[in-house]
């Protein structure tokens, strides 16, 4: 998917949701495990349930290798259901990765070639031939970390530059700006951290943002509109927690659907605020 | 595995060789694609041709992930087969994971619970909450990528912090000794920085480092030994493709075992150099 089909899913749902699959076999709803893939079994009725509302869906691999190579065949399923059943959704693999080139060559080979993921989230850490593999695919996208949610940020994303006063999360756009585009490139940065995105956007004014955060680690949605959007949106906010298991019982799919229209809705107002209506 | 067994098994073996099963499924000889499964049997062979000369083996996950969840299984198998076979092998998932607190959790979990590796390889870049889960296990293993091998290294890990004029990859070192210690962590040091070796002794004396790059990536095993081995030897030095694709053909696994054994004399050499036989 390239990003002028994301901004027209973005308008025709009037929604930026990104749903996390982060799908916990100790949570989900008891007569699910009866089934023969109880993890699948979730997705698909969940995905079915929250799809008129979310533009993104996005499982976290660490859930489905939790559970061995039964895990990764749920994986495999969801992708095949999501791009057989609602190929209008942008699926993004929450993976992390990141190796010397020839490795990061076969994780994209993975995630874009068997896979049919339309994104990877990846780590920066090993630079540019660590992440290049991943943008060779025409229409794929790799999710760089900038500037993360979580409280370990603070360890080295914020570590000042001596040549020139640079941020560690800002050199990291400013750098991996040479290494792709707008088409191919976007960019993890946590809802915790709203107040930074006013800064991140002058340095990428038009790159999609993946934002992680809302909700269970305390980012507000509202903040992150106001600071973070552009004229084509420019922003996928993601939801997990808050929306697969607003109800860990036979209602699970229903009440996912109702949480997800929710947020839908205060997503219209920000767009419609926006004037992206 | 704790450190003082680990380094037992350095001096039983005289050799620090970790032999990285990067087993790609186009590259292994073609007589084994007629097996149930041609990745498993090919590691198989592998492991019993070159486990007297090598204390370590690192599979590289990205190999068995782009075969999906038959990947998934070799994988599983090639670990279950390790610890029945080889329980004094120290065995590496080179995984390079790293993610918020509770997400780093369930890798973990994956890792030491589900598969029983002695250690994983974790990136930095999100902090110490993204480390730490990886550390509660009873001797089990991070191995924080410090300063890689690859031409990426550049971009980011020589970055010089305002505040001290200490690099990047000096401040992930400094900084994460205090998650951790000598008998929980380790650290990725390339071989194509064999010169750095010395002034990282100064900042981790006494932690194993794991070191990748000899071989095809260019690395030299003597600067490596001469300027990283400590009192424990500290060091295991890492060979893919130089041992696992020694021979692609029939006599595949006999050649495997004499490439490893001509590295472990190698390194018998510098352990008697250094008085560690």
């Amino acid at each position: 998917m390239n990003k002028d089909q994301l901004f027209e899913q973005i308008q025709k749902k009037r929604s930026f949701l990104c749903v996390g699959l982060d799908t916990d076999i100790l949570k989900i709803p008891k007569h699910l495990l009866d089934t023969s893939d109880p993890i699948f079994s979730f997705n698909k009725e969940i995905i079915d349930a929250t799809a008129e509302y979310a533009v993104a869906y996005k499982p976290n691999l660490a859930f489905y290798e939790s559970q061995g190579w039964q895990g990764w065949e749920s994986l495999e399923k969801t992708v095949m259901y999501v791009k057989s059943k609602h190929p209008d959704i942008f699926l993004i693999a929450d993976a992390k990765r990141g190796d010397i080139g020839n490795t990061s060559n076969l994780y994209a080979r993975t995630f874009f070639d068997r896979l049919d993921f339309d994104a990877v989230t990846v780590a920066p850490y090993m630079g540019e031939d660590s992440v290049k593999p991943f943008m060779t695919y025409l229409d794929k996208w790799v999710i760089l970390l900038a500037l993360t949610s979580n409280k370990g940020a603070f360890d080295f994303q914020f570590i000042k530059n001596d040549e020139n006063g640079d941020q560690l999360f800002e050199t990291v756009l400013k750098t991996s700006q040479n290494w792709g585009t707008t088409e191919n490139m976007m960019y993890v940065v946590g809802a915790t951290k709203a107040e930074k995105l006013k800064e991140i956007r002058k340095i990428v004014p038009d790159h999609f943002l993946l934002v992680p955060g809302v909700g269970a680690q305390g980012g507000s949605l509202e903040a992150v509109a106001k600071n973070g959007m552009n004229s084509k949106c420019g922003l996928l906010v993601n939801s997990s927690r808050g929306i697969i298991y607003a109800s860990t019982d036979v209602d699970f799919a229903e009440k996912a659907g109702e949480a997800a229209q929710k947020v839908q809705q205060e997503m219209e107002e920000l767009l419609k605020d926006a004037g992206l209506n």
